[in-house]
Parts: structure tokens; sequence; C-alpha cells
């Protein structure tokens, strides 16, 4: 074996994803093998449409044992999305030897563990770098450039369609409903928009990050998880005041005891820090080295082409890997890892109305300390922002409740 | 094969990179196990001084046969610098059947394509993630994430010293000497500078990404290289003006004929682009993918530990790649690729004293069209300063001679 290899590929899934992938596999086969040694032939593809006018259409079929059971198909590219039937199909092919890659992150978030277990017992790679950050390398720098570092803390801006809801309410001023319609009408939320917009696919690739970073599998059952839905121009103006841009900010943390913090919600993020530049649709994730310090991977997180992109990385990682298994992924565990997040410390920005400004700005000074007020324009006469010092949020709200303010919302501060 | 390897380490001068080296392999050798599979054992240590205190002590050697004779070593980290007598052990250990993995950007710049000629002839891997970008996976996510993509253009901020220096020039207001200073207090920056400050640091590793990138060598001989010494506090706050920073940029390209552009010098960066938000001894690589877009990669580009960590991700590559030589590198070529940087477009930033402003004025924008003029506290009644349209370099400084005006200094408008 000279490390190049001829492998045949099949694609479950012809969408968005999947027709990138063949687009790639066509397009840049040239490069590919120029950079590789390899060179890979698209023999067959899995959906249930019909695609009469396809130049594929001779290896397009319905019938997954087409896929199955082709003993010469090396790689299986998933990219269906959702748990079932994406599950059973994925099982079937590790069970019969076959290379997986999906960029599911549904199915990665839920059954990654399971599915690593698989591969490891068939001797065969699964694969999903595309599952988290679309078409930026993280997986792979993580898993394998990093493994020198024990890493325990990764967070990231996971979701291109909220960042460039709240990019625009950023820049242009526009509320979020407007935002919301704009990003529809460009394709880049779906008509119920609810699996972006309130966090959901944030989460899953958090918990897949914090899986791979911490070695054991986080389930999302139970991650705290908050969209961007309650973020109006206000707390925009406010945060704008502090320095800071309002991202989703997906996060996770191994803490001391062994337990795992892990949250999804809007935050400040300070504009000196990395992540508050990432704008539009770019997603971006950062995770800390004891060795390296902290590093940021940045670039597309969605889209057809950038997310093929890193399928055929991983195709062509297990063509590199097509006689053994490379050692990857994590453990599962029945233990329950993930910690209470209201007892993760945090300073928190704080937007309510007051009966009497004077006299509640000074009991908060004497309360916190250390508190910063903000200002806004056309800021309500009856109006106050402020940010309070760190401490640990249960302690900070259940403080809050005693100051006689009336809360109308509060949003973490990072970092 | 379980893919899993026991192998024995070797390093090649034992300074602050190697000294990492031998301190990452030590103390996360359970998290590498876990995470690949692999276990190393540092089994020799090259180099010309005695360390009759160090726990190494049995292993350290002064004579380069005791590692190239030793069959037992697999892979021979070289961390020594310099080409000499670098290339010379480092073609020796391959030559052997040994793995070799460098941190030496300057070996790799001028004899990169001759040694991974030698690793191929050999069939081992000659690896060298941390000749570019200390701790920041650059150079694997390029060749392996992104392998399916046709990559076109590079740049980045290759040199930490610098970036030091330029991010406390903005933020402090202090002159490029006074900063120079502080970097040589803080251990930053050399009592000689000269590598870091005039560029031929960033300038090597722009040849190596350029490179790796675009698939033939290039060599740093009549690469465009230009450092930071003559950038003073008005450029700095006439940058503002123009919503930049004045970063120290490294970038290459692949043009349509072929040829390729490359340049290092300091330019205007747009704070709209994530490059702007790069400070302190932080370096950052940004890549252009045909099919996945715009792809950053930032953390730490220099430090003991997080070079040590990049070496340490190579080595485990050579440990996935034991049995094997995986395709990676470049082609040499005799062809002269490198094309001449004054006829690559570029607008420029132009501070100059003129005899009639307003005069000045008026005829510039007539020549120009769109000009843009900036202005700064403290301006001298005779300086003008603006920044020109997007034109070929050549022709930009040919209609500067014609003005009447006296150009003190111009800097590049990058993007």
């Amino acid at each position: 074996m000279k490390g190049s290899e001829k492998m045949n590929v099949a694609i479950l899934g012809y969408g968005v994803v999947g027709s990138g992938v063949a687009k790639v596999l066509k397009e840049n086969s040239g490069i590919i093998k120029e950079k590789t040694g390899h060179e890979f032939k698209l023999t067959r593809i899995l959906d249930i449409k019909d695609f009469p006018l396809s130049e594929y259409r001779s290896i397009i079929t319905k019938n997954f044992e087409d896929v199955a059971n082709d003993e010469s198909i090396d790689v299986v590219v998933e990219t269906m999305g959702g748990v079932e039937p994406a599950f059973g199909f994925v099982s079937a092919c590790l069970e019969k030897g076959k290379h997986v890659v999906s960029s599911n992150k549904e199915l990665v978030a839920v059954k990654g563990a399971e599915l690593l277990e698989k591969a490891k017992k068939n001797n065969v790679n699964f694969f999903f770098e595309a599952a988290v950050g679309g078409g930026i390398p993280v997986i792979r720098p993580i898993s394998r450039c990093l493994a020198g570092n024990e890493i325990n803390e990764v967070a990231g801006i996971l979701n291109g369609t909220t960042n460039y809801i709240l990019t625009k309410m950023i820049t242009e001023g526009v509320s979020f409903e407007a935002a919301l319609k704009n990003a529809q009408e460009l394709g880049y939320a779906e008509k119920d928009p609810s699996a972006d917009v309130d966090g959901i696919d944030a989460m899953r690739k958090i918990c897949i990050l914090a899986s791979l970073c911490f070695g054991t599998h986080l389930y999302p059952d139970g991650v705290y998880c908050e969209g961007i839905r309650r973020v109006t121009l206000a707390d925009v103006a406010y945060a704008e005041k502090y320095g800071s841009v309002i991202k989703l900010v997906a996060r996770a943390e191994k803490l001391s005891d062994s337990k795992v913090f892990a949250a999804v919600s809007p935050c400040f993020v300070k504009k000196s820090n990395m992540l508050a530049g990432v704008n539009d649709v770019f997603n971006a994730c950062l995770v800390k080295g004891d060795m390296t310090g902290e590093v940021l991977m940045y670039g597309k997180g969605a889209g057809s082409e950038a997310t093929a992109s890193a399928v055929v990385g991983d195709i062509i990682d297990c063509a590199d890997n097509s006689e053994k298994r490379k050692v990857f992924g994590w453990k599962n565990t029945d233990a329950d890892i993930l910690s209470n997040y209201t007892e993760k410390e945090t300073a928190l920005y704080v937007r309510c109305t007051v009966a009497n400004k004077p006299e509640t700005c000074r009991s908060l000074k004497e309360i916190f300390g250390n508190v910063v007020f903000l200002w806004r324009n056309n800021q309500p006469e009856n109006e106050i922002a402020f940010v309070t010092p760190v401490m640990e949020e249960k302690k900070l709200r259940k403080i809050l409740s005693t100051t006689g303010i009336t809360v109308i919302t509060t949003i973490r501060v990072f970092g």
C-alpha cells in the first residue's frame, strides 16, 4: 500500500449537502488526487425522490439494500438528517464493514456513542466533521492536532441563522421579527425556524463538541437551551454601551467534580473577544487547550458546498485509514454528568423597570458593590439596565428577586 | 494492527520548543493514549549543551549518531532551528527510515521540497505543523480537512512579536521603539529583533503556506518582504479614521497565469475583517477554498507549550501512519513562479507633505476619482493622508510621482 486508494462512495440523501458532496467529488477530483493520492467514485445514491434529469440517475435508488449489500462500496455518506431512518442505515453500513461519514448533527448528538462503538466493533471509521461548524475544520483539529492537550472549555457561535439575525439587528437596527423574515426570504431560515431560533441546532452541536473534548457522551436531554426570540433592539443598544455585542453562544466546560456544564443562550460578548467579530452566517468554535491555549476556528457554518467540503475531508480520512480504524471519539456513560446550569458563575445583564430610579440604583450598588449601569437613546423613564458582578447564577437571581425591581429580561455575560 | 502504537521518540535540540515537547509527552501521556490509542516514549535527546540537573540527563547525547543509528527510534523531532546542521540531521533520519517532525520554519521554507522528496523516497512521513502558526492547527486542516478545495488565496498574521508591537502602538499609543523595548523585556522579541521586525519570519511562513496551498515550492528568495520599522503613530491614527488597524500581513495568491504572488508588508486591515481582531502575540491564518469559502484559524503563534502541542499533533500523525507515508506536501520546481509584486492590484494609503493643500487635494481627486482623505489630531499644516482606489501598484506609484507631493510613507490596504 502506498497511501493512495481508489474507493467507491455511496450517498444516502441527495439533498442540499448530499448533492454538494457529489459536486465536490466530481469537480475537484484532480485536486483531491494530487493532494492526497486518493481517487473516489460515486457509485450509489439513495433518495426517496426521483431525479429523472440528474446526471446520476442511473445510480440513484430508493432501496437501501442496494447500498448495504453492495460490497464494492467502501464509504457511505449519510446526509439525510434526523435520527431515523438514518440511525438504522448508518448502523447497518457499519455492521457491513463500511466506513461511514455523516453530516447529521441530530444523529451524532443523540446516537454518537452508540455508533462510535459499532464502528469500533467492526473496525471501520465513523466520522462527522460536517455535523459541527459546516465547512470549518473543527472535529479533526480538536481530535488530532490538539490531541496533546487536555481541553476543559469549548464555546462557539454554532448556528448561522441566528447569527445572521443578530448581526442584522446589531448593524442595521432591524427588529428580530423583521430580521427573521429577511433570513427566511434568503433561505437562511426555515419556514418553521424553531430548530435554529430556539437554539436547538446549536445545542446539538455543543453536545457533540463537549463529548469530543471531554471524552464522554453528553446527551442533549436537559442541556439548558435558550434561543434569541426575546432579544430586543433595546438589549442590543445596552450591549453596545457595554462594549459588547449579543451573540447566541453555545458553551461547555468540564468542571472539577467531573461534571460537565453545557448551555446555549444569548450572551453579551466583549468586542475584544474573537467571537464578537463573527458576523452574518459565519460560525466559529473556540477551544482552550492546557498546552496550546485558546484556538479559534472560523468559517461558513452551513451551505451546500461548504458542508460538502467537510464531508469530503472525512471521506479522505477514511481512505487514509481504509485498512484500520483510527482511534477516535468518546465513551458512553450512564452517569448523569450534566451539572445544573444555575450553579455556574456568571455576570448578568439585567433590564428592568423600577418605581424609584435613584433609590434603586443606590440600593443595587449597595447590594452588588461593583455594578455597571448602562444607558440608551429613548430609554424609558422607569427603565434601568445594568451588569452585575460575577457570581453563582442561582444566588444572583435570588438577590435580584429581593430588590423590588421588575425584571424585563436578563442576558448572561460571556467570558 | 489496531490503530494504536507504542513509539520511541528522539528530540534534536532541547531548547524552548524541544523541552516543551518533552513536557507535553510526559504530562499528557494519559490523555494522548485515551484520545489516539498511542503511547510515546522519549528515548533520546540531542543537544550541544549539558543538562546535569535534567530528569532526562541519562538520555541526552551530543553525538548525532546515537540518534541516527538507533533503530528503536521511530520518530525524530527536530526543534533546533536554522538550516544547518538541521538539514543534514533531518535528511539522515529520513534516509534511515525514521519519521521526522520539525518546528523549523527556516528549514522547511528553504529545503521543504527536498525533504518531502526524501521522505517519499524512504516511505516515511515528514510533518511540520509547528513551523507555521505555532500552536494553531494550520498545516493539517489545510492539507487534509480542506483537501476537497482548490485554494487560491492564503493570508495571515504570522508573527507574534510584530503583532504585539503593533497592538501596543494601536491600543496604548506608544511608539514603535518603546513597544519594541517592551517586547524585548517580556522575551517576545530577541535582542537582535530583525528576523521578526523586518518580516523575515513571517515571510518564511507564508512561503510554506503558499507551497502547501498551491502545490509548488515557493522559495523565499525574491519574495517582497517589508517589516514594521517605519510604521508610526501618525499612520496608526490615520488607519483608525479609515476604520482599520495596521497589521503585518503575509499573503500569497495563485494568479491565473500559474504565477504566484507573495508578499509581507504592513497593511491597513478593515476592522470588519477577522484578521483585524487578532491582537497581542496571537496569530491567525486565513485561507479561501473554492468550496468552503473563507476559513480562519487563530491561536498562539509561539511559546514553548503551544508550539510543542503542534509538534505532538504531528508525532501522533506519524503514529497514525507508522507503516506508510501519508501523501502530503508539494512538488519542487525550477521555474520562477514568483510574480512581480508591483503588478498586483492594491489600494494604497499615502501620507505626504504638500505645498498647497487645497490645490493638491483637488488635483488628487481629479487624478484618482475616488480618493478618501483622512485626518488626525495634531495633523501638521502641510501634511495630507489619503487612500487611493485599487489599481496596479506600479501604475499607482507612477501616478503618485507626477503629483508633486512629497511622500512620507505608503501602506497597502488589505483585501
